[in-house]
Formats: structure tokens, sequence, C-alpha cells
């Protein structure tokens, strides 16, 4: 599938199914052979500083890798959780959040499928950062779990 | 000032200067000895399982620990920011989502305000957690950096 088409599908299931991302504006950009990009315009999304609220580029990062497994996993039956997380806030935001999260290598989600396929249950860990000017203003890495419900 | 002066307080700020807590439907409902407690509804902050979506627990989280340090300092001239969290999410949370922070110990405090005036900038560990049936269902630290801007 195109890789908008698939923009498309992730953008409508953030606005089916998780009435945060309609308040804070996401939209899903880019993905591609590298990496799935996320982004929401700061407006919505601004602290007592004027700079992006770190509840906003939190909540960012999570979707951002929810949605990355979701599109690589491409199956919907399987119910995806994450399972812990950190945030490293390096910079202020100062203009549209701007989340990125490189796709995991081949021989990882390869491991993650079989595990799934045999066990009916996997984790996969994630990363993922905030770009500011092409500098890192966030960086997050998250445990997820995919498991039949 | 009274608990529950000092509560519309935190609401007034949130309302006015972070809009996402808006969007979430975020309520101040304790800040006594021991703690401040924030509440939001499942409704605006649910994911595609139905349950509450982890980056609203995050966001929340985020929230409650800077509205504890934002009343603990009670005075707004100091800049408050996160540096860094981590989260680990125990349960699915199927109800409203309520986050608690216990208040420092008095020592850790005043260290705090003490580095704060000789410095200009001081940092502080916070925990809170998002408490479901009386059950930890997710827990948060997070650094806490305050500055004169």
């Amino acid at each position: 599938m195109p890789g908008d088409e698939r923009l498309r599908e992730i953008e409508r299931l953030f606005a089916t199914k998780i009435p945060l991302t309609q308040a804070m504006q996401v939209r899903a950009l880019v993905y591609d052979e590298t990496r799935l990009v996320l982004e929401a315009p700061l407006e919505p999304n601004h602290n007592h500083l004027g700079t992006a609220f770190g509840g906003s580029l939190a909540a960012l990062l999570v979707l951002t890798g929810y949605g990355l497994l979701w599109l690589e996993l491409d199956d919907p039956s399987w119910h995806l959780v994450v399972r812990d997380c950190s945030i490293q806030y390096r910079a202020p935001v100062t203009g549209p959040l701007r989340a990125i999260a490189p796709r995991p290598p081949a021989p990882q989600m390869a491991t993650f499928r079989r595990t799934l396929e045999r066990k009916g249950r996997a984790r996969i860990e994630l990363t993922a950062l905030i770009e500011q000017d092409g500098e890192p203003a966030a960086e997050f890495r998250g445990m997820f779990v995919a498991l039949r419900p």
C-alpha cells in the first residue's frame, strides 16, 4: 500500500479512536522506508511559557511509537499498548511539534513477529525524537507490547 | 491560603496557559498537607481500546508534577520546566484518570529553595502515580527545574 494511503489510514485511526489527537491537531506527514513523522501545531499544545507543553510532547511521542508499531504490524487484530517509557527534554520547542520515529531494523521486526506468532504476545523497544531546526529537542524510548485480545 | 483557593488558582493557570488541559478536562481535586490530586474524565482521554490513552496519562502525570512544584514554590516569577521523566504503565485505566503527586519532604523543599536563591536555578525529583481502585496503574518519576527567566 502506498505511503500516502497508509498516512490517511493512521490519521483515521487517531481521529476515530483517540480523541486527544484531535485536540492536539496531530497530522501524519511521512511514512517511508526509514521513519514515521507526526506533527502538531504549537497553538493547541503550548504551555505557560509559550513553548511546547512537556505533556503534549510526551503524548505525541507515545503516539508516534504506537502509530509506528501499528503501521509496521499492519494487522489491527493485535492489541498494542505502551509498557514503559522515558523522555529526555533537551531544549524548549518554539514551533510545530514534530516527532520522528525510525522504523525498527528488519531483523528486530522479524524476531518480534516470530515471538508474536509463537506466544501470542511480544514486546519491542522503539525510539522517537522531537526535532527542531534539525536538532533533537526531546528524546524518547518506549517499550511497546502487542498481544492477542 | 486555604487549599480550595489554591486549587482554583492552579485550575485558572491551567485553563489560561495550557490549552491541552482544557481538551483533557483536567480538574484539581485535592491539595493538602500530603499531596496534589488531579483528575480527568476517560471520555476525552480514551484510546483505541476504550481505556486511557498512554499519552493522556503521560500528559496528566507531567502536569501533576509541574502543578505540584508551582504550588509548593508559590512564586510565579520562577520558570518551571520538566527536564526528564519516566513512566511505568502497570494496568489499563478503565475509569477517570486520577493522578496523585506526594508533596516533597520539607528538607528536600528547603534544600531546593536554598539552591534556587543562591544559584538562581535548582532541580528537584518528583514522583506521581495514577491510581485506580486504590492500586497504582502507572508510576511516574520526573526531574523538574526552576530558573529565573
